[in-house]
């Protein structure tokens, strides 16, 4: 008997809770799942027999020591910051541990430790990052196995609704956390390279940076770059490709809209505005246009962005009420903590919708003296409110790479993403099952 | 006999050590300064023989301790950020203090333990902030006193070049620290209040928020806002004021051309460039623009910023030689720091060179039912290259209040920035007879 130690039972645990349950029968396994509200970890293991739900509390430093020991392998489903203290112990007692997030600065120090332990710290195995880098590298390595050369990889992904419940003028829901998306591409300039030259992108033009992209039969999309398009190239042995981006994926004319809130300065989360509670929607935005007396707020934007009126810019800012005399009732609050509220209103993922994940590759490559292209794509419409896509993509890759450590499929020691064939390729070809798949179109020169 | 030490011999510090010296023999004052450089210590003082140069480390805690232990008064000419090193050991001796700069976090967490010394710490004396502060005080308490309500109080200055010598098209050259100018304005928003709304301005919008102003027969300037523009509302007594704004001034047409920068990014200082040093001039600034394989680097500027190829903009930009294909041969620099390396090698402040400070504020107030306006304003040149209106400015207060403080004509203890009558009106008085003196130019409704 194997016990499983899951900690997180958010949003994205509900399928890879479901997943590891269904397995457990066969393989023997007992479910631990710990939360720091004991009721949603109840309602998420819905009184299955081999799983028990516990309160757990990162910051228990007896509770995590205890937990972590009792348990075979544990599954970190915090954020990506809290991680280390779980490992801190994984490594103690010799536990290998799995986790859907970017490999932390704090773990990465930890690389010694670990390598001494000789356990496994799996990394980056939920959608993305996780589906994109394991299925970007078979390509890869399919390309390169063949003798190809690739000149050229754009990979997109986007946490969407589902085009059957897209019924706003933004074509957007918070399928997802809504800060990170209120505050998406903030920091240093986003870093692209293009035919060899570095490119790079502050903030401020991010969402005028955007390209288009088609995928399969669900239309048109708009791309902007995402801020760490380069670190990959290293893990996926590309050091010297001459054009590689990646970037986020929004239906057509979201980001043009949201690109008013950026040049306002309305996505900005480093200082409170005063006396914020007391504000209306429209004194919000009026805080960041010019005083001009004979001009309505709705006429300075209109003037200061050079739009319409009438444009669809504008309609979609109308829609959000952003111009309405309402109070915001937030305190100290910051320009992005009350345009999240703002948004959050009006985006709602509704009970009976379903969500989509989207994720395109396109490799350039040549072979043979020939140029050749691959488009990769991945469309994945959610189950239920529950059952997202999002939460499917995160959970069963990780519920697999669980099973193949535990079943021995996976023998790697040390800190790892999942880029090797020997992690990959499995783990693809067991999501297949759970209608988890890429389809190719190819195109070459004659 | 008064031992006066000033520790920070730099630009500022000539006209500074020049008025000590020549107040020295009447009062009976040593000065002693102390620089880094021992050589630029002695060149300053000029072997007058009431002046004694010095090697000075401020990181050498034992020899900070002896300097100040022996001395009668502090003059502190280091970066704001050094200050605190100083005031330890004035505290601790019992030593007055005067610096030209901003109060420091680590100065005012002194409060009380300077209360207890019973010193005095007279800090901002110099001319933004200092002339500024003095200046405005002075028409702010008069028209207070006459029973007037400020409805509107805006102050801007700026460091430029004197007319005779305004020979290039950005009307600027580098009178002052170099790289302040090229990060000017970045950090969290400006903030300004307009009729009584406060009104919040980000980074990259702030070269496109510039207002107009005239300065006596000196023509026309441009202003950008201060990210500190209201901190001194409560400083001023002006604390319901419903219009308040601080500025920058420059020559017009300089801020739409300096925008350019800011808008693609190169004004960054958060990032290095990969292989900085190999670049040119021509690539960096290509490094911000779109892969566009049948346009030029001019063409994609025009392109995206809706400029012509003869604007005034683009003439401005290419005289900067920011097209040219010439090697920048900067290792690991960001942005910020390549941007500095150009302008520095085309805004130079020539030996013959005179440098220029303005000052312009304006106040609207209402008396006994009528609107009123004042505008008071101040234009300094420079003597020359080493006796600049920048130093003159800086370093006459300073060295005023030396004197005041040294003859018992300023009593005040405590941590102070010069906004009181008691201080700001012998400062004024005798910085006219250096020719330091405003216009005022008054309107009024009947």
């Amino acid at each position: 008997m194997k016990k499983i130690l899951l900690i997180g039972a958010g949003l994205s645990a509900s399928t890879l809770i479901r997943y590891i349950l269904e397995n457990s029968e066969i393989h023997d396994w007992k479910l631990r799942v710990g939360d720091y509200s004991l009721e949603t970890a109840k309602r998420k293991i819905n009184s299955h027999k081999n799983a028990e739900a516990i309160k757990f509390d990162i910051y228990d430093e007896k509770q995590r020591e205890e937990e972590i020991k009792n348990s075979d392998i544990v599954i970190s489903m915090l954020p990506a910051r809290m991680h280390h203290m779980v490992a801190e112990f994984c490594i103690k007692y010799k536990k290998n541990m799995v986790t859907a997030s970017y490999v932390s600065d704090e773990i990465k120090a930890m690389k010694d430790d670990v390598k001494k332990s000789g356990i496994l710290i799996l990394n980056e195995i939920g959608v993305d990052p996780g589906i994109d880098h394991m299925s970007a590298m078979q390509i890869i390595d399919r390309i390169k196995d063949a003798g190809g050369n690739i000149t050229a990889f754009r990979s997109y992904t986007g946490g969407l609704i589902a085009p059957r419940y897209d019924n706003n003028p933004w074509n957007y829901k918070f399928t997802w956390n809504p800060r990170n998306v209120v505050v998406a591409g903030q920091g240093s300039a986003a870093q692209i390279i293009v035919n060899g030259k570095y490119k790079y992108i502050p903030y401020h033009r991010l969402f005028k940076r955007i390209s288009r992209t088609e995928v399969l039969d669900y239309g048109e999309f708009e791309v902007y770059p995402n801020r760490d398009s380069l670190k990959y190239r290293k893990s996926y042995d590309l050091e010297k490709i001459p054009t590689m981006i990646r970037g986020t994926m929004r239906r057509p004319g979201f980001s043009k809209a949201w690109n008013i809130f950026v040049q306002l300065g309305a996505t900005d989360d480093t200082y409170t505005l005063e006396d914020s509670e007391n504000m209306t929607y429209r004194e919000f935005i009026n805080t960041f246009l010019q005083f001009i007396p004979d001009l309505t707020i709705e006429e300075k934007i209109c003037k200061v962005f050079n739009i319409d009126e009438d444009s669809s810019v504008m309609f979609k800012l109308r829609w959000l009420g952003i111009f309405k005399n309402e109070r915001i009732g937030l305190k100290n609050a910051t320009p992005a903590q009350i345009l999240q509220k703002i948004v959050e209103k009006k985006w709602i993922f509704e009970k009976h919708d379903k969500d989509m994940i989207v994720m395109q590759h396109k490799f350039e490559y040549e072979l043979n003296g020939k140029k050749k292209e691959i488009t990769s794509s991945l469309v994945i419409e959610g189950e239920d409110h529950t059952h997202t896509a999002m939460s499917a993509t995160v959970g069963l890759p990780v519920g697999i790479a669980v099973k193949m450590i535990l079943t021995g499929k996976i023998k790697e020691k040390g800190i790892h993403i999942p880029v090797s064939k020997a992690i990959y390729e499995p783990v693809l070809e067991e999501l297949k099952k759970y209608g988890i798949k890429f389809t190719e179109e190819k195109r070459e020169e004659f």
